[in-house]
């Protein structure tokens, strides 16, 4: 458990979002770029390396990529849906495209398994985020 | 000048997309992100910081997903235009915000007016990379 | 509780340090990253705001710096201590600027109490993994 | 040539060290930052991978490492040197350990020896700043 949900109740206006549903979405971001970033390094620690780089380079796109969201999605102050929605959208696509990579190897590597679980969440997240901002 | 030209063109594949393009762009987000951290910094140091404060959360945001869509277009192995054209576009959204923001305080703040040109520049960038991978 | 633990418990080799302590100390790090940056932002919603420019900067470069040293550290394929032990001191050194600094304002200001905490947590963590390593 | 120098030079106060050392520095990790970033996909695609993943860790480790440098060195105001020099000095540390590394596949990988100049010409910035700082 994290301390996001208390910092967030403890945020000195009124949020504009609701407050749960925020603080699930950026755990679960941050949950998602750990894990990618440690997913690329244990590919990169696996004999069949060379099947894995598309794998290794979507880890470290989708950890940029929800990095980024929850650092934009964490800001409320003038917080501007003009920039949330896209950003969003863009998490939701390349978590998508990560769990499919992972999901492909997860039968073979567990790694892969966990990963694609957590790509999972995090597009989901997300998905519920975009959609009570619309 | 920076080095990405010289390492793209001795990247050892194909890129896949236009080198001289792809430079541009990566400079362009290099450049904006690298401007809207210290144009944060320079309305914290502002006397009228109160009317300041959604431009520093544009400013964090834009480069935060301008440091994102940089390392997301530098990898051209096994990338993903699936992935990379969301990018593209959220990045597009929140550098025009940021633009926006950085013009209205650009008469009375020289750093605002530095700052909203490379988020322009940076914007138009990515238009025309976005517009060369559809 | 995050996934960070199952990746580590699944990567295909060695991981050449406790692995608890890895987990925890990854969590720390996460945690005070994303707390830093809601720091900063419901500093920057506080009507005292100039009074608080230097826990909002201080907070950004922690953010900043945790979420390296989280990447650091979670590269364990041909890990580099020689990399590792300043990239820690030096988050102890900005965790610990950061925990003072909240911790002036968490008398009277909530979340920089929320935020102290995790701060000093990551400095701890941080300290207890860089004793396993020297 | 970047907008760093014409940010720096708007800045609303005294910058407190340097103009023209502090600019070099910031646009010597951002080179390094993206050059790392591109290094270590051009290393992914390379037939020799099993060979180069040091490489391509060390280079995500610099590319990180340089982008939270580039980040605290940007913010003046309320600037704390005692978080500043630790921060240099681990960025010398993983700037030089990656130089290292890339310059031993220099003589065969092009991408590897502009690395190494881009990590060297980063080192060198960044302990002239360290030195101007102590």
């Amino acid at each position: 458990m994290t301390t996001v949900i208390e910092m967030l109740e403890r945020y000195p206006r009124s949020l504009g979002i609701d407050t749960q549903l925020l603080a699930k979405t950026l755990d679960a971001l941050s949950d998602c770029a750990s894990t990618c970033v440690l997913c690329a390094d244990a590919c990169l620690a696996e004999d069949d390396l060379a099947g894995l780089v598309k794998c290794v380079n979507l880890n470290l796109d989708c950890a940029d990529v929800c990095s980024a969201t929850s650092r934009v999605l964490s800001r409320r102050t003038e917080h501007d849906p003009n920039v949330a929605r896209p950003v969003l959208t863009a998490c939701i696509a390349v978590c998508k495209s990560c769990a499919d990579e992972c999901g492909r190897h997860a039968p073979h590597m567990p790694h892969c398994a966990t990963c694609a679980e957590s790509c999972r969440a995090c597009e989901q997240a997300c998905r519920e985020l975009l959609d009570a901002t619309s």
